[in-house]
Formats: C-alpha cells, sequence, structure tokens
C-alpha cells in the first residue's frame, strides 16, 4: 500500500441498536480504528450532515474517504458501498509558461491521465514581472490572479474528468511544484518581494492547504513544495527528491534552466544552492526566430560540407510532442527554431569552423552566412548584421549567437564558482543534470561541444532527467514521507548570493568561449575538432 | 491575562532588511513567540494574503488576533497598530425558543452587552416535533433550518454590533450551549435519532468548527458543548461548569426544567443523570391562561381572606424583563400568568385549603370557584370544569391544576427515583437547584408548599441559578481549560434511563400530593398549615 496523503476504507458497519447505539461519528471512527487505522482522525462536520442519511439506505455499509492536512486525518467523504477501487491524485507542476497536471491512481501508483495548458497568468504578461506590475496596478488584481490561476486547474480538471470518467473534484489530495514567484500568485501573496531586495517573501512554507481556499475545486487539501529562497523555488527542491541527488554517495550537478537558472551541487553530506539570470534564450525566448517545440520547429541541426540538414518537429499541441519522429508522410514545413535546435545549430557552427571560440560568424566559411540588415534597426538605418540561414528565410543572427553564448556562459559560470567555493574539481562530480524540457530534448554531443556540459568519457553521467519539478510532485503525492524530506533537504542547503562577486566576471569571460577557454577540460570535443581539421 | 480561545498580541517588528530577510510568516511567529507565545501556532493561509501591505503600510507595527481550535492556534487576523484593547467574545445560550447572546470583554472578563431573541425555527414550529417533521418531509429543508438558525444568529450579532459599536464580526471565538437536538439543528444534522430509539444521533461531540461552515459570520472559531445523552444535552453539562456542582464536597441536585426536564445528582465523587418529560406545564406552556414572563403576566399571587392579590409585570421585551418592580405609575393589566405566578396561586390555594392535598378545587372553600363551560368542548356541550378566577376574567381550570401537578410530580419522582438508586436520602443533600428562568423567578416558600423544592431549614440551600446554560457558555468562553472539565463530566456521568422503570410509577403517585404523600419531609408546609388552622 502506498503511503499517501490519502486512504479509502471500505466500512461494514452495525446498524444502531438498543445495545449499540453510538452515534454515527463513534461508529465510523470505531470502525476505522478496527481496521487498523489509529492515527488522530477527524470526521469533518459537513461529512455527518449527509452520513446518517447514507448509511442508512446503504445498511451502513459505505467508504470513508481519509486525507492527512499534515497534521490529523480528516475523514472529509462517505460513499456508498465499497469505492475504493477508485482512489485517485492529482500532481501539478506549475511553471510561469505552463501547468502540467497528472492524475494517479493511488492504490496502483501508475499514472492515468495527464495534460497541460498554458498557464492563463499569461494574458497579464508573458514574463513574471510584466504579472507583478499587473498585480502592483490594483490590489484587487492580486486575487484576480489568483482566481485565473485556480480557473486554469480547473479547467485542467474538468478536461481530465472528461477524457477518464473520473471525477476529479472528489480527489482527496493534490500536490504542487512551482517556484517562490508562482506559489506566491497562485496564493494570491504578494510577490513583489520575490523580485525585490531584500528578498523578504511572504512565505518559503506554505501548509497544507485546504482546496477551497485557493478556489481549486476539489473536496481535500493541497499540499505546495516548500521553497530555499526567493530564487531558488519549490521546483527545485521537488527536483531534489525525484532525482534522489540528496541521498546520493556520489556528487551531483543539478542545473535547472528555465525562465532563471538554477543550481545545486551536492550529495548526501552537502547541498550548496543558487540561482541567477540564465534562461530564455536557451529554450528560444530571446532568439529572433526561436520558438516552442511545436509543429514548425528545427529541433536538429546537422551541417556537411557546407549543407545544413534540418529535422522539423511535426508534432501538435502546445507541448513538446512524442511525435518528433512522427509518420514520414507528414512534413513541416520549419517556422523556427527550438532549443534543442539552437544547441544542435550552434555545436554545428562550431565544428565547421563556421563560429570561433567566440561565436563569431565567418562569412569566409560557410555560404549561409549572410550580411543583413539589422532587423532591429528602423527601416532606412544602414546597420547590418551577419546571420546564418539555417533554414530558406530562416535566420540565425549574430546577435542570436552571442545571446545564447551569454547565457550558456552565465549558467556554466555559476556552476564553476559554486564548485570553486566547496573546493570541488569536474572531476569530482558524479553525475550532471540539466533538467526541464530544454535538457531532455537535447542533443548531448552538441552540448557538451558547446560546453554546456562536462566532457564526460561515459556520457551516461550526462543525465536528462526531464521534468523533474512534475516528478518530485508526483513523488510527494505517492509518498508523504516525503514532505519530511523535502523540509531536511531545506535545512541542509546551503543558499550561495551570486552577483556581487569579483571572481564571477572573471569564471564568465572564461565561460563564454566555446566549449571554454580552458580546452584540455574538453577532450573529446577537441578530438573532432582535429579529426575535421582544425 | 484570562485563559480564553483568543489571544491578541501587538507586534513591533523589524522592518525586512538585507541583515534580516526573513519571510513576513516567519517574521510574525518568530515576534509571537519572543513575546512568550511558545505553543504551536499556523498563521492562516488568507492572513498572508494581505498581512505583507498592511505592515508595509504601519512600520511592522500590528496587532495579530490568535484562535485556538483545540488543537493548535491560528493567526487569523491581523490589524494596524495596537489594538489589543478590543478583544472580544460571544457567549450563546440557544434554546428552543430563545437564543440568548452575549458579549464578553475578554481581557477583562466582563459583559459587554447582551440580546434575546426568539429562536428562528420558530417559524417551522413551535415545539421541537414539528421543527423535526419539517426536516424529513425533504432533505433540503435541514439545511434550510440550518441556515434560518444561523441567520438567527447573524441578526443577533448585527444588533449588537449596532448597539455597542463593536464589529462582532471580528471576533475569534463562539461558545454555544444547547441541548443534542438544537445542536444537531445548528450543525445541519438529522436530528431524528435524538427522539427516536435507539437513540444513536450523530454525534454527541461537537469538534471546535469554523464559523464560516456553520454559515455564522465571524472570523474564528465555535466551540459547542458536548451532550451526554440524546436528552441530556450539552446545555446541562454548562449547567455543571456554572453551578460547580461536579467538584464539590456536598452533593446536589441539579434539576433544569424547560421543554424537558433534566436531572443531575452527584459531587467530586459521582454523578448521575437523567431526563424525562417534566417541562412545558411549569413554564405556562399548557396553562389555558399561561403566558410568558412578559408585561401582563401575573407573577405573584397572594391570598387573604378570600382576597386574591395579584402582581402583574409591566416590564417590555421578549424575555423575562428586570422590571419586575417597574415604575409604579406604569400598572399593567393581568392577562395571563407566568411560571412563577403559577406556583404561587397553587401554593396559596393548598394553604387556604382551596384545593386539596390532590390539588382538587373545592367550590365551598373560596367564591372565585367556578364552575364553568369546559372551553376546549364544542358549543352547546354541557361538559362543566372547575376554575379558580386569580384576576377578572382570568381563570385558572382544573385540568391545568392537574397538569402542572402531573409535572411536578414528574420532576419529583425523577429525583427520589435517582437518588433512591444511589442510596440518598434528602438529608443528605446539600443543595437544591432548579435552573432556568423559572427557577429563577419562583417564590422559594410557594415553592417548598408545592413540593417542588425540599423543605430545607435553611433556605439558602435552595438553589435559583438562573440559566446556568448561558452562565457555563460564558464560563467556557472565559476559560478554556473548561473544555477538559467539559469532557471529565461527562466521563464521569452514569446516565440513567427512566421510563421502563416499575417503582417509578409508585414513586409518581407520591409525587402527585401537594406537597407530597409523606407530610413529615415538610415540616415548614405543616406548621404553615397549623398556623392556618387546617
Amino acid at each position: 500500500m502506498l503511503n499517501s496523503w490519502t486512504k479509502k476504507y471500505y466500512l461494514e458497519m452495525n446498524k444502531p441498536s438498543e445495545e449499540d447505539n453510538r452515534t454515527t461519528k463513534e461508529r465510523i471512527l470505531d470502525e476505522l480504528k478496527a481496521q487498523g487505522h489509529e492515527e488522530p482522525t477527524k470526521l469533518d462536520h459537513k461529512v455527518l450532515q449527509e452520513a446518517y442519511g447514507l448509511c442508512e439506505e446503504y445498511e451502513w455499509s459505505v467508504t470513508a474517504s481519509l486525507v492527512y492536512d499534515g497534521m490529523i486525518w480528516h475523514v472529509n467523504r462517505l460513499e456508498a458501498g465499497d469505492t475504493t477501487d477508485a482512489h485517485y491524485g492529482i500532481a501539478v507542476d506549475n511553471g510561469s509558461t505552463t501547468i502540467v497536471m497528472e492524475v494517479y491512481d493511488l492504490n496502483t501508483g501508475v499514472r492515468v491521465a495527464k495534460k497541460t495548458a498554458f498557464n492563463p497568468q499569461i494574458k497579464y504578461g508573458e514574463d513574471i514581472l510584466s504579472r507583478i506590475f499587473f498585480t502592483r496596478e490594483d490590489p484587487a488584481n492580486r486575487m484576480k490572479l489568483q482566481k485565473e490561476t485556480a480557473e486554469g486547474y480547473n479547467r485542467l480538471m474538468n478536461e481530465l474528468t472528461r477524457e477518464t470518467g473520473i471525477d476529479l473534484t472528489s480527489c482527496g489530495f493534490m500536490v504542487i511544484s512551482a517556484n517562490t514567484c508562482m506559489v506566491h500568485f497562485l496564493l494570491g501573496y504578494d510577490a513583489f518581494q520575490v523580485f525585490s531586495s531584500p528578498y523578504a517573501v511572504q512565505t518559503l512554507n506554505p501548509d497544507v492547504i485546504p482546496a477551497s481556499e485557493l478556489n481549486i475545486h476539489m473536496n481535500g487539501y493541497i499540499y505546495i513544495y516548500p521553497s530555499k529562497a526567493n530564487y531558488l523555488g519549490g521546483d527545485i527542491i521537488s527536483g531534489m527528491i525525484a532525482t534522489d541527488i540528496p541521498n546520493k554517495e556520489s556528487i551531483s550537478v543539478f542545473l535547472d534552466i528555465g525562465t532563471n537558472g538554477e543550481l545545486v551541487i551536492g550529495n548526501r553530506d552537502f547541498l550548496i544552492c543558487g540561482a541567477g539570470a540564465a534562461g530564455p534564450a536557451l529554450e528560444g525566448g530571446s532568439v529572433k526566430t526561436g520558438m516552442r517545440a511545436d509543429r514548425g520547429a528545427v529541433d536538429t541541426v546537422v551541417i556537411e560540407n557546407d549543407e545544413v540538414k534540418i529535422h522539423v518537429l511535426t508534432g501538435q499541441g502546445n507541448v513538446k510532442p512524442d511525435a518528433r519522429y512522427g509518420e514520414p508522410e507528414d512534413v513541416a514545413e520549419p517556422k523556427g527554431i527550438c532549443g534543442s535546435g539552437i544547441v544542435d545549430l550552434l555545436a554545428q557552427l562550431f565544428l565547421n569552423g563556421i563560429i570561433d571560440i567566440r561565436g563569431q560568424l565567418n562569412p569566409d566559411k560557410s555560404r549561409h552566412v549572410v550580411k543583413v540588415p539589422h532587423p532591429e534597426y528602423e527601416e532606412g538605418s544602414n546597420e547590418e548584421v551577419l546571420a546564418f540561414e539555417y533554414a530558406p528565410g530562416l535566420l540565425f543572427y549574430q546577435f542570436d549567437i552571442d545571446e545564447i553564448v551569454k547565457t550558456k556562459a552565465a549558467a556554466m559560470t555559476m556552476v564553476e564558482y559554486m564548485m570553486g567555493l566547496v573546493g570541488l574539481e569536474l572531476t569530482d562530480i558524479g553525475d550532471f543534470y540539466i533538467s526541464g524540457a530544454f535538457g531532455t530534448h537535447l542533443n548531448k554531443e552538441s552540448a557538451v561541444v558547446l560546453g554546456m556540459y562536462p566532457d564526460f568519457a561515459d556520457r551516461r553521467r550526462i543525465r536528462q532527467p526531464g521534468n523533474t519539478s512534475l516528478d518530485g510532485a508526483v513523488a510527494m503525492l505517492l509518498d508523504r514521507s516525503n514532505a519530511d524530506k523535502a523540509g531536511a533537504i531545506i535545512d541542509m542547503m546551503e543558499y550561495v548570493q551570486f552577483g556581487a562577486v569579483a571572481e564571477f566576471l572573471h569564471l564568465m569571460v572564461a565561460a563564454s568561449a566555446i566549449p571554454h577557454t580552458d580546452l584540455s577540460r574538453y577532450p573529446s570535443v577537441v578530438e573532432e575538432l582535429k579529426k575535421r581539421g582544425k
């Protein structure tokens, strides 16, 4: 039996009689005890409003749903007959762009359904800061955002209910993993402090909260992953639970590249962590022809003899489709380039000598390098810029390359700086994780060439764990003892403030090279360049 | 400082700074600890939605309201500046006819205001059984009754708010004392089982419940007195707390005569209790010209030389007015007779020989005894009945007398039977309580003549404690340690089922005499009769 936050018990009770005239409440609580449920348990007031009628109608054979609120158990639902088979819970990854929801069978631990939707907050701003300004315009907007978010949850639950036939409003528990800002938005708290020094946010540790208090239509409670700091949110703690890094003997590096970059280094003996602005460019966010990993996105690039070979995604939907290698007759026209395509493209440009170690395009090295008017200058301006035409009519500009290099440099600098803090060398690292959708679909070799992953001889140590925020939410849903573990992880973590560190700049310069100024760290890249006669 | 269910703390906190960037939640909880509040405490989710703005605006000087839910404390409100002076709570006696509400200053324990209203359930039936049938007609009616009751509370709170200028919706705590049926109605539970064998009710022990779950407009929690049994409700447990009988060395008899008669006998070593149908007649309920203790009610009767002298209440309002001896110029016309008047009348009739030991009117003994057509027979019937004209045009019928005698006999039989069970004699009794409005305004001498009180030489042992249900609610509001005491009292109590006992009938016959067949128990009555030459 799973150690979840909810339990269901089928109760066959005696009818009230002269000999046994216990109250309905006692009758139910006594029977739960008789079945081995010994923990402190409260029969919720509302349940007693309907209990007697239901018990009488079904001859005192009913199923009780129990849910744990972090302190005690609640009997919060009674159903006629034996419904113990139907026992579900919900795990959510609440990102700033998308909300992913999964439904689990809590008897078996098996996933029943999954659905993703855009975060409805987007209508108040694509980026988080715009949303914060929205909440600051008028105090009422904070609750507006809260309710919109909750409505997003409710819509997802409705759609999943339609798809599965499982009434999700009757679920007893939901686990949410999200960063500190998303948690503040969801709770209706002032999130300004998340981004404003001294970063004294409202809370890093939301309690288990009744769903009704969050306007989420579910008869139960919600656990929200606690955060370590304003920039190191519950989604990272969730990633720690998902990857089990804090229990390993070998030292791991865990890098989450999303809207920001978050980093944890450590093992069962220590955990240091930090966060910095290193993110959206790598997801295609600030690249001129960048796009999400959706139909029409170039996700794979190979350059051979100045011939650019691309793969174009054919998948449908809002998220990374699993139809990456879709039906061959379904060919999509390229419309832009997504994260994994960008990393491929830059690696190929470098390996073919079309960009140098600083990422500068060299027009002499490829016929696809063109000089064009700068797309962001006014018409009539004669400012020109180099670009690489990776597909007919689709240009990757010099400033796009610069942005990507800067971003990867920032991320890698964080890693190097933190490792330096605790006196670690790359050779001390067991596994190197890049989590998130971006990390999942990355071509490992390209990423190594770019210097985003260490050049491990054993490529299996390059980990692409996917959506660890969601996976940690699932782990929490299936095993409530993870809540104590999450608390212990936070206590163990040492948070490092970047930014005001002189050494940081120095490291940044080194990491801004492709793959790095110290090429000795990248033997396989050197080997490949040699092979190509460079 | 009172040991109430709520506390208020004025917090002067540091502003967030680089050196101290604790979260708002930590800042508040830490400051509470620093001020000596060490118990487990949760900052309610909703509070954090407004906390930061308020703290910023008032330079982190705010007042936190804490409330205890029976398990942990909640910070459930923040206010600007120091508002610790304004700290109030509510005590309620929820009777089947009237709801009495009192507001207390929880800093001083002083009563601030009091208000009474009819129980709005009356519109669904004067008597409780009609209300139960109403809830059985349609399951939706149960919640209808619940909401009507809550609305009654809300109206009383609104009126008290208007009167006092204290916003009662911001009170953190309310204590309610009521019988088991009233508790079921208030909670929206099926109350049919309260009156239906095997009396397996929904619960005898409601937890502390958020006011919002009861549709009562108050930002806090509600304690409802637990019951011992279906017929021995929280109002009696409340009476035990109010009178402190379970802590006394001497043995007390506690009789509550309302819609039913409830009885407790005991001291700190034992408590036996029971309940039976012995009530409404004594409150004037089933007497033809009976009325509530309101303007126009005869509340005092003296008969001298066949001259009937009466006092008529001039008070206004729905409840027993304190204007019993109102302005002499304000003279009310008699319209009927209330409980204390009835007891006076019967005692005077008996002492003047106008009724005999069985309560039979003797037309030869008074010119006020008249023979009239039975008021409840069809016109044209020649059924006649004796009656005593206690005021011009106001008749007290033979069947009224019979009803009163039967009721007092039932109550006294309960007392005698229970005393017999534990082998007690009247001489073992220290104090004899009759609680309720009826008991309060009773003329002790008349009550002794009637055999409703024992003929104690020390009349101070005849206790008229008033509304002990309300007093116990107040005691609970002011000192939450009484909750444990209430639980211990219930555990200590031994509930005796009357009814199916052969001995009961025999006792009943003896108790149906005025004052009793065994006159040796009533020496002062014998003395008085002798004085009068009877």
